[in-house]
């Protein structure tokens, strides 16, 4: 039920990014790279995140398609960014060569700011029923999670951390950071476009942050215990960079019980909300504590 | 007379620029690297175009401060790029040494992306006196100028010209992208949050084209007759990786011919405005023409 509901609202979310790449055309490289890098198979977490915040609150989902499109370009400028040469060096993501094995280092670079720029161009662009009030919110809190206060912050924090032991607090403030205030991000925009009350904003934002928790600790295991075919990327990276992780710092058993005690915080985030209403953040909370990718 | 005019400005936004960045900091590396990268001694001639424009209209002048050091940060995030080891590969700006050279190449790649992301958490910061709906267009404006169909464009065809003779059609794209762009988007904003009349802006719009075609063709002639010890940074660089410029393409003598005459069109299309009004940019575009560094 969860599968086919994800797979559903991926597809109007990459129906809708293909809509917003289509304009752009030169120079070539760089709109041929956007492409590469965004469409690549991603499961659309971020923005589907949002959609259903919409959804709970019965909003029309063309209210958040142009943020929820935004993030997952910055998502993916993320990613390019993060695989370059002087950062994780990656050649392959999601079994494809990542973008600057495929256009180069110059373009990489340039492809990743064009989408992160590009981003903050389609929020403003098409939200046209939600107030200019909102839309000025929102870019604020793009930009505020994903600089140096957030995404750019843990990603700067992890790569400083590689070959050493770094305490529960610093890795905490990484995945914090890293991931988890672009899988906030959605979840705060739904309910800020949804105008959810104060307590319903608080249950979200507890809901998401154990979200991203969860998330971070599977991908630990899965770097472990994952396979190249499913996760789309080499097994052990995090153990040849010597990074500090769940894993490491807690051991494998361990960290599997924080990570269903993480999953089971977030489902009773929710209890405010009706249990009937709630079913598909309640599902995917164990979704993402169970996946193999 | 308009070199204490803009000595008094930069200053302005020296203390603004501050300000802002003294509210970061951690990771220290990033917050150091933004500090380093945009504390560089620049003229911040987009700042101070902007002010000018609100001065002209009799403004206040901080309606557009956030807006002014929004743009500073998104010049200085394409500086940081531009000099990478993929792209430029300079060692040197302005006599400092870049910043990957000074913080390291993985930490300049999120340097850059931290000044970008940042600069739109400041526009929407603190433009208080400034309505949302002209913050959203304001914002919309710089996505769009420093994107894909503006600086980040030119800076790609420029790349990609490079050892080979290109087109004066492509050589004004380049031009009127890579660094045109960026000094329309601050005419352009004072003009929209002066509520400048439609001739207005399209008078003020056609200076800072102009302005800004001056600045490059200047720019290319720097590089042939320039000082390094006044512009920062080696002489002969187009020359060495076989740029097309305007010298190379029309010659030194002609080049500064072209230069004279669209000076003389920067300051024709202010004719509508009272020619005492507009002295600074009559003087500033005259500067521009005949500028060492």
């Amino acid at each position: 039920m969860l599968k086919s509901y994800l797979e559903s609202k991926r597809k109007l979310i990459d129906l809708n990014i293909e809509l917003y790449l289509d304009k752009l055309v030169y120079p070539k490289v760089i709109a041929e790279g956007m492409k590469y890098s965004i469409l690549n198979g991603g499961k659309r977490l971020r923005p589907i995140l949002l959609l259903m915040v919409l959804e709970l609150y019965g909003k029309k989902l063309e209210l958040g398609i142009p943020t929820a499109v935004a993030i997952e370009f910055i998502h993916s400028y993320s990613l390019v960014h993060d695989d370059l040469p002087a950062l994780d060096n990656d050649e392959y993501r999601r079994g494809k060569l990542t973008t600057h094995k495929k256009f180069g280092e110059a373009a990489a670079i340039l492809i990743g700011d064009a989408l992160l720029t590009h981003s903050f161009s389609i929020v403003t662009d098409k939200t046209k029923d939600v107030s200019y009030e909102k839309i000025v919110k929102i870019i604020s809190m793009i930009s505020r999670y994903s600089g140096i206060n957030g995404m750019i912050g843990g990603q700067m924090v992890d790569i400083e951390s590689e070959k050493k032991m770094v305490s529960l607090e610093t890795l905490e403030y990484i995945h914090r950071n890293k991931t988890g205030k672009l899988l906030k991000l959605p979840v705060e925009i739904g309910a800020i476009i949804s105008d959810a009350s104060d307590d319903e904003y608080t249950a979200l934002k507890r809901y998401s942050e154990a979200l991203g928790l969860a998330f971070q600790i599977q991908d630990d295991i899965l770097d472990i215990e994952g396979e190249f075919e499913k996760i789309g990327k080499p097994i052990g990276s995090d153990l040849e960079l010597e990074k500090t992780t769940y894993p490491s710092l807690f051991g494998l058993i361990e960290s599997k019980t924080i990570l269903a005690k993480v999953i089971e915080e977030a489902k009773r985030s929710l209890d405010i909300f009706e249990k009937e209403k709630v079913q598909n953040f309640i599902q995917l909370a164990d979704y993402i504590g169970n996946r193999d990718n």
